[in-house]
């Protein structure tokens, strides 16, 4: 399938099915919409999936993971071999999101769109769901080049779409979420946030994994240096994945399309996945309606990038990991707003006086 | 056993384990203290069990349901019979606490402390955990006398203790919430608190299940002259709980108690329950170390309660229902939190790159 394809299949939520879960909302044995934000969330399951009764029993987390040629600049706290690394972390159930997904139940499924690093035959006899697929070794440096070429940029793209698509479709999931590794990928998605929401570099760029005050402003000053050099256009996603973008994050773009395409909700993680989430939204404005936000990344220009999107993040936990963590912690919530608007009864159904 | 030895068996959180499961939390492979709250919460599961592989996987909320004579002043927005009703739904299983708890696998523990209402023994036969152990059908209208005696406020406190500790011991639960249903029991909260953090009840009160404007006025009216009137002492639970309390608010006290006498955490719903938290507080002031604010309320002086607690809600919903709704929630991040602490590997383990 061609990404022209997707991006026409993909059609706005059912406003009438948002309209009934409402009505329904208010006759909840509770006093009016005394849920607040859990009421909300079930509304819009309603509305993204069309139906009053919306499951979210079967959940998978697209960790997408890539090398960045930026990271040569001297903008992370941490070696780019970290990157691979952290894959076979994941393969060997040792990482942080994986600790989570096994408690929560949620599939975790990792795929290499572009790391240096070449895994041993050991890490890919794991258990754990695993694709190699990169589209490069890492991007370019993009303080001197282009990241990617613009039919790299829509390959990172197909390439998360076609393996979200192909899960959620043998194994009917019904709620999925995004996460990311890749050292030296808040660089790459402050600038992506910064083109597209347009608010300047030194607003947009935080501290990633934790740089101190003179890297943050070097940091800054790549990001600003590349915008200024690259001009992207910010209404066209694959433009800018290809001049400061990452394969991991076009990548995270394309599974926030199979989300919009297959009509399940996405639940987006912090600053990487954001960025994946507005890359996604200049490719096709609709996908940002299947979109929930996990959470509030202590990133400064997340919250920004959030508001250009008209996304609330459900958790506000001081969070900056990645890998999809907030977004798994925030699966638990809309858990229960899918059994609150499926599972409890109305004033009439449990004979209870109305205010 | 009696009040004052389940006191004096209290004894505050393990701080040798606490630095040893910070030394912990810095070895993980993650930048430091990247999972923000998340960290903080696994590190205080380690300090009150005890241990660095705390265990979450056995879970109850305790809803305790009472009366409040000073429903008579027309306070709230719904009759006093839905209390009684109410009990009815979580009894059969058509409540927002039962679809929320049966998602996340939560035991359902529901005690009348002091309903007016007598249950038809079709209720009684359901599958839900109950307990009906009334200390009293209601208690007085406190606006012309005390709520009940000091005697009550003690049984109150005990019983919640009591059907607490057994099912601690009973069922081996490693973590427990609070809950509650009784109309008009936020006019009762709001006086509470207002004794003791000394804020003003026009701070304190709020709209509960909806109240208008007028009504709003009439309830700080109501409890500004109680308190006037009663004048409880800010450091004596059980002289606040018998002049201005609730008897759910007594038994919700005692399941704390509970928690810090079994060294387990007990997560804090909203105001009716971090009232029930105030009292523990006044009666024990360790108590407070083994309870995690689950979410931060919509009701105006929930703010000030878990400030004078020193607690930060997990959560902030836009949530007033009750009922234990925000904790068991809130529960799902302390199972993560959890799995962080004792599951992820450190850098050592993992051969991953430090910073």
């Amino acid at each position: 399938m061609k990404l022209n394809d997707v991006i026409h299949h993909i059609t706005p939520i059912d406003e009438t099915i948002l309209t009934k879960a409402q009505d329904r909302t208010a006759n909840l044995i509770m006093p009016p919409r005394a849920m607040g934000r859990v009421n909300d969330l079930g509304e819009q399951l309603c509305a993204i999936t069309g139906t009053l009764k919306p499951a979210t029993d079967k959940k998978a987390v697209f960790v997408m993971a890539g090398d960045h040629g930026i990271a040569a600049e001297g903008v992370s706290a941490f070696p780019q071999e970290v990157t691979g690394q952290m894959i076979g972390a994941f393969l060997g159930q040792m990482a942080t999101i994986n600790a989570l997904c096994n408690t929560y139940g949620i599939d975790v499924c990792v795929t290499d769109v572009g790391s240096i690093h070449d895994l041993p035959d050991t890490a890919l006899s794991t258990k754990a769901q695993f694709f190699q697929r990169k589209v490069a070794k890492g991007t370019h440096n993009f303080s001197t080049q282009p990241a990617m070429t613009t039919a790299q940029a829509e390959q990172a793209v197909m390439t998360g779409f076609e393996i979200a698509s192909d899960q959620i479709q043998k194994q009917g999931l019904n709620l999925i979420a995004t996460g990311d590794m890749g050292i030296a990928n808040t660089t790459a998605s402050a600038a992506i946030g910064s083109v597209i929401t347009g608010e300047t570099p030194d607003v947009m760029t935080g501290r990633g994994t934790g740089i101190d005050d003179n890297t943050l402003k070097l940091k800054t000053e790549v990001i600003r240096k590349a915008i200024a050099k690259h001009q992207p256009s910010p209404s066209d996603g694959l433009d800018i994945l290809s001049k400061i973008g990452g394969f991991e994050i076009g990548a995270i773009a394309g599974v926030m399309l199979a989300a919009a395409y297959h009509k399940i909700p996405v639940v987006v993680d912090g600053i990487i996945s954001t960025a994946g989430a507005l890359i996604a939204s200049t490719l096709c404005k609709e996908t940002t309606q299947y979109m929930i936000a996990g959470h509030q990344s202590v990133e400064p220009g997340h919250t920004k990038m959030l508001a250009h999107l008209d996304l609330t993040p459900i958790l506000d936990l001081g969070m900056r990991l990645g890998e999809g963590t907030g977004a798994v912690i925030a699966m638990n919530v809309i858990d229960g707003a899918a059994a609150v608007i499926k599972d409890v009864a109305t004033f009439e159904e449990a004979a209870v006086s109305g205010g």
